[in-house]
């Protein structure tokens, strides 16, 4: 049946979506939901329909395409084409396989993902997935398979060295910000280091927020190669690739409800470490209120999901659990963070010691695991190339290399307005609320304002007097940093 | 924050919805599927964000609304309007504890319903409280729940009659068109009955779609109370009063994954009846190959379910187990049934006997729940009414009073087009595929094409002799009728 398009002038950024007219959509018995082959010379491409209840949105024998289906059939407003009832898509069948209790295949996993990756499967049917895999846990066995197939349709870095270091950390845990310095300390000693991170969901800041105050982190794959073969190491925004793209499809489904599915989280993590060629991974499980892990059985289970899917793909995997009670370093927030960082990078006496701690930790058991180091020598080695400055110097190459942005932590100030908050009471800090202290900054304006954030002069253990300051409140919008105030205390003290 | 509105010309049909450019929403920290406030002047509204990847489709500080918007807050393209974050509904909560295994409360399911209603959950959340359901099978005390909220989110016909009378027949069988006959007999002997039918999804036609061949069927409220204030019953068609409108939302969503939640089914019927005042129901439950139902232990556990909800919400419910094995009625789809129908009506020779049968024995049944009748007598009382020319009266002054259309069964013709379908061997007729039958019908274009559908000659048990004809299909467009010749053959003879 023959339809003229109406260019609808929106991107839907997902699906492909055509609106059909109720009417014409009820005589050629078609659904919400339904997918219909178009057809234009010898073009054709498939599409989901959504049904338009008046005649305002779409007039009969017109069909309103969004920007992906004009795209895919290089046309354009007022062209004809020709439409035809499409089937559903196998994937649809194994999702209501999955819904109904059954276990699928290493096959039907594929099918699933390769139609969430190529944009054939609408958001209702996505959601069945991810509500099906949350009510009926993948087996591990499952989970493998996700994950294989989550690499099999993405972009892949393939880098001829061996080994390849990455790292992950579970994360929520305010101003975790070791990546750099790991990275840093590794790419020092020799080792490859593709690191690619996030930018923060829920936290003051995520990796590639932090380094993107101090060099350009959105970089196209052929320039990440070459950073790479310059340095041995770069420090990215994993969007900028695209790995695991099906995570992000999956991710936007999970976000109304906040649903936090185990497997798509281990299998999107370990994805996007085999997408980068990575043979040797080292992942931080920080427990504690606020943390993603509140509790060590619950650390211990994932570990060992790490490690049997490491075990599967191929990857060396080695997991630590560490204590992620209260925020780590004192700057939180993206220009806060860089400036902890090139202190500690340069040995400043201003740097935090407990990220120095933690960093030098985990670059010694990567450079044990890795073989740069005997056992238990690590963590010395790792030290010794940091207080060398050799770690500040490879930091600046790889950041340089990037497009280099502010690396002088004197010039790095936090934002323009701010807030002291003093404590109440004199005794010793008893807890910290990450929760709450990551709300105080990010209602303050971070990630999205680099220079907003929280500078914290104390931490869990401290002794303090009525009125020492706590910590302090930086924004660049007096709006925001009232706002910011109005967030619950954070400090205990007793 | 203020933004220019962009008109996107067109309807959801659904939720309120609204585009914002992607730097736009991550400044704001606001994600595909969050809800917004719109505010112009004192005008507000809630809606759904849609996140756009482009600046083609929405610019930097541009908000795109669609027709529920705009209407809502009365306003146009390029008016300024003010934004701010909105909090989820309370409902989604209660989705995600039904997701992940808790029982609902009276007052949880009743703000699911609500916001469903009002169209304030997208698809996505709607796509999980089905999920949910579906894999966490609703309590009976949950399904009543949803019963009584899908009645208190809906219009309501308030009848001061007793009894109130509606029949409801769970389906899947072609041409089980009992309703108009059962209603014009019940009306003849007094009874209040407004009947609301459903159109067909799978079969060749539903109630409204035959009766909209006689009759006008979709009528507006107070319409509907002047036809039952002269007649004592209407023959109209459901979708055109707003009764337990949730109902639709939910189908929407279940099309897709064609899931057919048993809990959302019994309450969206039951709705249905308590929506219209009916006191006392009777309801008929098919069983066969391609019926709805298919075996008589899950038929069994139906009619207990029915009966329980009747129970709770204070309707009488009768429940009937029929044979469903094989199409009813010669005629399938919308004219081929009316001229059945018809025929019956006026005890013309033509009028299939099996249709009759059925139709006498449930307007008996009904008689006796009802008191018009005494316990074993109904059935002779309804052949009676039907015999006498009353009901065929009755059936003519509803149909005029709604507005008549065709009434005179000789002037009914079905499609230009046709074919007969004739035995490839003698025998007797061992069975008949309800799934087939009703595809070929389908394929041919009924019900949207009224005068497509299938003459059946022959029913199970009828001898027949090699090249005699079993049934014709009918259509108004051939292309339509030769694809149906490709759907399987439908009898099987031995």
């Amino acid at each position: 049946m023959k339809f003229r398009v109406k260019d609808m002038d929106i991107a839907t950024g997902g699906p492909q979506v055509v609106t059909l007219n109720n009417e014409d959509a009820e005589f050629l018995n078609i659904y919400h939901g339904d997918r219909i082959n178009i057809k234009y010379r010898s073009r054709f491409t498939t599409s989901i329909v959504n049904i338009a209840q008046s005649e305002k949105a779409i007039k009969k024998n017109h069909i309103g395409m969004y920007e992906e289906v004009l795209r895919k059939l290089k046309i354009k407003n007022n062209y004809i084409v020709d439409i035809s009832l499409d089937k559903k898509p196998d994937s649809v069948q194994y999702i209501k396989k999955k819904l109904n209790g059954f276990t699928l295949s290493d096959f039907e996993i594929n099918e699933i993902v390769r139609d969430i990756t190529e944009n054939k499967l609408s958001d209702i049917e996505v959601t069945y997935f991810v509500s099906a895999c949350h009510t009926n846990i993948m087996s591990m066995k499952e989970t493998i398979s996700l994950t294989k197939a989550m690499v099999t349709f993405g972009d892949v870095l393939r880098l001829k060295k061996y080994p390849v270091i990455d790292k992950h950390c579970v994360g929520g845990v305010p101003g975790n910000r070791t990546t750099p310095i790991v990275v840093s300390i590794l790419a020092a000693a020799g080792l490859t280091v593709p690191k690619t991170s996030s930018r923060s969901i829920t936290s003051p800041a995520g990796t590639a927020d932090t380094m993107e105050v101090m060099t350009n982190v959105t970089l196209p794959i052929e320039k990440i190669k070459k950073v790479l073969a310059k340095t041995g190491a770069c420090l990215v925004w994993g969007g900028s690739m695209n790995l695991a793209p099906a995570d992000d499809r999956i991710i936007r489904v999970e976000h109304p409800l906040s649903i936090d599915s185990r497997s798509q989280l281990l299998a999107s993590i370990m994805a996007k470490k085999a997408s980068v060629s990575a043979t040797h991974v080292l992942v931080d499980i920080p427990i504690g209120k606020g943390a993603k892990i509140e509790n060590k059985k619950q650390a211990l289970m994932l570990k060992r999901q790490f490690e049997q899917i490491g075990n599967h793909v191929g990857m060396k995997v080695k997991v630590i659990i560490t204590n992620g009670s209260q925020p780590i370093g004192n700057g939180l927030g993206p220009a806060l963070e860089a400036r902890d960082i090139l202190w500690l990078l340069k040995n400043d006496p201003k740097a935090p010691q407990d990220l120095k701690t933690r960093s030098v930790n985990m670059a010694g058991l990567i450079l044990e695991m890795a073989g740069k180091s005997k056992k238990g020598n690590g963590r010395k080695k790792a030290l010794d190339i940091l207080n060398s400055g050799e770690a500040y110097k490879k930091f600046i190459d790889m950041v340089t290399e990037q497009g280099k942005k502010k690396i002088n932590p004197e010039k790095i100030k936090p934002g323009n307005f701010s807030y002291e908050v003093k404590a109440g009471r004199s005794g010793k800090v008893k807890s910290m609320d990450n929760n709450n202290i990551s709300k105080i900054a990010r209602v303050a304006g971070a990630p999205n304002d680099k220079y907003a954030g929280i500078y914290l002069n104390k931490h869990v253990g401290d002794a303090v007097k009525k009125n020492e300051v706590l910590f302090t409140v930086y924004s660049n919008n007096k709006q925001r940093l009232n706002f910011s105030k109005e967030v619950k205390n954070s400090f205990i003290i007793k």
